[in-house]
């Protein structure tokens, strides 16, 4: 019996007009990781099992699509751990290989494995889909792309300066009007956990602050309360909630306020020289900020962290990035500093639906569609098609000789930008008629005419 | 402790230069699709399994990579199936979710699904992973790409020409050399078992005589004995084993061959549509032959088949395809013509290697390389850096004040076309020099000259 066909909870297909958006955010980022002199590589698209879990942490694992082991192997069942209740043992007894979450490890296990056919420091791209077994909702997807691009085997920061220029290259060739790249270093949250004194609460501090943004000052001086950080660290702390404006104020503050934390003054050493070189640059249309609270990937970044936001559109960050020091050290290679970025593609694109900034001509992508009037028309009318076409210009004949109404119907749905006639009257006198479908205008001229104007 | 890293067997990790490569190809046929009218389309990584299995035969349910189900899924273990060696049934127990084993059953579904908002003839194309649990071997992957396209919803035979003209167009524009494009008609095979009064055994028949080239005539003959093809038939059937040569001549004694069958002298006459319709347009570099013995897909194909094939270099067929005429009826949408083709791009990617057809430049990537001298010398060619980029010129800035010689080793590693050389005397004298790497020239000249030059 036929099925009626539908797709996993989570997954999408793509229509035309749908790919052809998403390739013109695909491709603006590319060029711009291109021009920056990024290389692209690509890894498979499931990884062993053993490269991918133990991670991303324990709720990692569990998002982690695991693929069936095949044939015969699935008799090796651990039928005593499905007993006992240990899940993740039985499904380890039925499967060897896993999608990949994301493209950081694959990237880190790709260096490692690759390290003596790879030119350091190695700039890399990557635009591929990965895989979360997430609870599917409004926004969120089983698959969905990931665009990065990383450095590996420098500390240099002009590549932070590089990856600010990215930010605002990308978002300025897709016409983003207002965005704000936000940074900070995670060496000045570690100053801050310094100079207050409560350096084992790091993360418990900097996850407080980092919430300003929803939950307010009150809200976080209560968080901090919660988690036992001392009245007096508090009380050094409260200043920095009200900290924005000008850049040069902001560092001014922050030195004094770090001038007994070596790492701390080592944090805004680094944050003054990339503002310095973003200077000599210029920026298109990015405003960038320090952002004493931001505090992503603590983790696992080691100086910078970015975050980028489009203003004015209800969205969490759009992009975002940092500094990391021991990427491939799970697979045996320490010591190599990197740094990465990443576009957020679906958001991205949220935005660019939201602000109708998506350029019309995207999805007019039929140039000339040929009226099909018969078998003595169509003879007539392939060379004119084909001279097009040796063009470069997209072209096509209606198949059948249907109906006018529904062939025009067909450029219509198609939006075809012209519709080329070739009746009985054009075939006599040698001529060809061109109807441009938008504004309805008709010209008929000669074949001489036509492959002059469209064909050469 | 820190794994040895690897990747499953069977599958592939891309550097720079292979992606570049691959994507030189996908972007080939990708424009060559585009020009012809054919809109991209996507579809999701995994499938429900109930739209996989069952589809590709019992040896293709074998090799379809399935999903583990996710958390406490996996306690619905059928356990019983297990006990009694049902590992099918088991399977299914522990998974509902399904890797796409090709981009046409995907495409079946997708058509079916999103029939209200499709136009039709509805000409799409799509290029993406597939993934099969095939034995791992020289040639044959696990994870390859796929790209398809097809038309559903019309039978004329336009389609058939348009996708000739395709593979001559992208075979071309490639570079191919020497490539043959055969075509036959399933309708002919139809004929030939008719008028031998074999209609029952067309399958056997057609499949040894498909085997002509690797068998020779007599193999075919014995395989046919074998299967109990009547004397009769054979020797009817005999004289087909030498047809070649000129195509009129071959049709003209097809027709007599088939003058008693319907539907055989409906397959000539649609052979020679489009053999005529072909001659009108013309061909680059593609060699058009009809071949009778050509017989894939027999399951499937209703009407032409298309097989092309690399002159001169072993391999196998790079690019398939045919008319069917029930794609979607699977998911219940019945009656529905189409036509597709599919390109190997694993396939070409090698004969492409084999005849050194891969431009040079695709890996040429990289076009300016700035030596850092140090800080000074660094913000003095910031700005020309970014000159460079602006005019979307590739560029970088060696990130660190190493040893010149490792610079220049990287500029080879990278394959720079230049490097420009800022050293105290060019700060000095408000110059730059340039260095070519291939030729080892070095031109100094001022900053003038230089944005003239490279940045407009």
């Amino acid at each position: 019996m036929a099925q009626k066909p539908s797709i996993p909870k989570g997954t999408r297909d793509f229509l035309p007009f749908q790919v052809n958006r998403r390739n013109y955010i695909y491709d603006t980022i590319k060029t711009v990781f291109k021009k920056y002199a990024f290389a692209p590589i690509e890894t498979p698209s499931f990884e062993l099992s053993s490269t991918l879990m133990g991670k991303y942490g324990e709720e990692g694992d569990r998002l982690i699509f695991r693929i069936l082991n095949s044939g015969d192997k699935v008799k090796k069942a651990d039928l005593k751990a499905l007993e006992e209740g240990n899940l993740p043992k039985f499904a380890n007894s039925l499967s060897e290989k896993a999608l990949r979450y994301d493209l950081t490890v694959p990237f880190a296990r790709f260096v490692v494995q690759h390290q003596n056919d790879l030119t350091f420091p190695f700039k890399r791209y990557q635009i591929q889909p990965v895989w979360r077994a997430d609870r599917p909702q409004k926004g969120r997807y089983q698959e969905f792309y990931q665009c990065d691009a990383d450095v590996v085997g420098s500390d240099s920061l002009l590549f932070e300066v590089d990856f600010i220029q990215i930010f605002d290259e990308v978002l300025s060739a897709l016409k983003v009007p207002d965005f704000t790249v936000q940074i900070n270093n995670r060496k000045i949250l570690s100053g801050i956990a310094e100079v207050t004194k409560e350096e084992d609460k790091i993360i418990d501090i900097t996850v407080a602050i980092d919430k300003l943004d929803k939950i307010g000052e009150e809200g976080v001086v209560k968080e901090l309360i919660e988690k036992n950080v001392s009245q007096e660290a508090i009380d050094k702390i409260r200043p920095l909630f009200s900290l924005t404006g000008d850049t040069q104020k902001m560092l001014t503050f922050m030195r004094e306020f770090l001038a007994e934390s070596e790492i701390g003054m080592k944090g805004i050493e680094e944050l003054e020289y990339v503002f310095q070189k973003t200077e000599i640059l210029g920026l298109k249309n990015a405003k960038l900020e320090f952002d004493v609270t931001l505090a992503r990937g603590l983790n696992y970044y080691t100086g910078a962290i970015f975050e980028v936001k489009a203003n004015g559109v209800k969205m969490g960050s759009i992009c975002g990035g940092g500094r990391y020091d021991d990427l491939t050290g799970l697979f045996g290679m320490k010591n190599l500093s990197g740094v990465g970025i990443s576009f957020g593609a679906d958001r991205i694109y949220d935005v660019l639906t939201e602000l109708e900034l998506f350029p019309e001509d995207i999805n007019q992508t039929l140039e000339f569609l040929f009226i099909n009037f018969g078998e003595k028309e169509v003879e007539y009318s392939l060379p004119l098609l084909q001279a097009l076409r040796n063009n470069n210009v997209t072209a096509e004949l209606y198949p059948d000789e249907a109906k006018l109404k529904k062939q025009f119907k067909y450029a219509d749905d198609r939006n075809a930008k012209y519709t080329v006639i070739v009746g009985e009257s054009e075939l006599e006198k040698n001529e060809i008629t061109i109807k441009e479908m938008k504004s309805g205008d008709q010209e008929t001229m000669s074949i001489e005419s036509f492959t002059e104007k469209y064909c050469s």
